[in-house]
């Protein structure tokens, strides 16, 4: 039996994993890109586990869907949101490379989230490390067999690579790969296993850059909508 | 870093969760419930792992999908197929309550999983239990917060809720929970929480079989295709 909670949803809409992670031992707990369209269920299992939510982290500013940060906050009003300090959104805390996250610090188990700055799909990307689990939460930086789009939101393929390979591929290769999506039905991966078969990642940077120049992907449908409100972490008035 | 394996996919057009199972002392794996539709991906990622597939396992006869179970015999030749001896159905090995599936027995780290029988949804329903995990693949016996319905197949509300009390709530409630569906987004639940929180199964045993008979659900769109092949664990000639 774990002391350590994990708890992977899924949002059908955006293809959006949120991280649900707790220490049993003081209750307390924080998410990981929380969507707004699916808050209600999240907030029903912590409210059912009896959990106490500190904290509601994002990755990035996400322009496919919108943070249920600030609808939660408003759920449980102890909630904090937070983002890096570099994305231009607003938030309760924010976090730059190398801060740490906590929660259960007044018990013998707590959590802690090392924060990793890795810029490239975004300028504000943070990936979050759980060492003690042996995990990363990577958002849309490294996905299976994948990795986040580069041609809006300040994306550079040139940054991420550099982000992926010294920032994430620089771990254990048993660590457990969490991203914020997968399209294909996976929903976990290994720094081993992106090192080894990630299509693009196990390319040299300069053919990696070629692939990501020229993937012609549709503009995305819901970033007109997303980016303005989660700028504002998703605290205006019209999010319903 | 855990000495043993266990990745959860899901399957969008029928939302079914297949389970990857591996002992990586000595690279055997067996997977549960695959489906036709995606057994590609599922074959990439066990040669990618460099695992030996031994069995197929299928928790009942789906009503809703075509099993991967004929597939996967097919590329992988040593892989043998595993269903109830009730089912009705044909597969390379027959199992009854109480049975053990091993794989790994040659290494230190084997994995047993307990085969309980839990009539109700079908006749044949079998749940798998790893103990040594902590974890019970419930098939469609026991869905998070729901169950499989119990309309057709030999489906026996009656029986359905015997099942679910004597065979599965009756585990240690730690024990997590992974059902071969779900349409919320939902990954797993714990036995606790499913015999605290589910809204059909809390009920006393009169009014859960007034609920399954009151469900008025649409006769399933794929079952007339499925059944059938998979009565052959899908190895008729025409699965493409
Ligand atoms: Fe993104
Ligand atoms: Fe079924």
């Amino acid at each position: 039996m774990s002391k350590h909670f994990l708890r992977q949803f899924f949002e059908l809409e955006s293809s959006t994993y949120t991280y649900l992670l707790a220490d049993l031992t003081t209750k307390e707990a924080l998410i990981i890109d929380p969507v707004v369209n699916t808050v209600e269920r999240d907030a029903k299992i912590i409210q059912q586990l009896g959990l106490q939510l500190r904290y509601a982290l994002n990755t990035h500013i996400h322009a496919d869907h919108i943070t249920g940060s600030g609808k939660l906050k408003t759920l449980f009003p102890g909630c904090q949101s937070i983002i890096s300090n570099v994305s231009g959104a607003k938030a309760d805390i924010y976090i730059k490379d190398g801060d740490l996250i906590k929660i259960g610090e007044s018990g013998k188990t707590p959590i802690i989230l090392e924060c990793r700055s890795t810029p490239g799909h975004t300028n504000g990307c943070t990936c979050f490390i759980w060492h003690d689990y042996g995990a990363i939460f990577t958002g849309d930086t490294l996905l299976i067999r994948g990795c986040g789009r580069t041609d809006f939101q300040q994306g550079n393929a040139d940054q991420l690579y550099t982000s992926i390979h010294t920032k994430i591929f620089t771990l254990p290769e048993y660590y457990k790969v969490y991203p914020a999506h997968d399209y294909t039905g996976q929903t976990c991966s290994t720094i081993l296993e992106e090192k080894k078969y990630n299509p693009r990642l196990t390319k040299l940077r300069e053919e990696f850059i070629d692939i990501m120049t020229n993937l012609k992907l549709c503009y995305p449908k819901q970033i007109d909508k997303a980016v303005p409100a989660n700028l504002l972490c998703g605290l205006q008035n019209d999010i319903e």
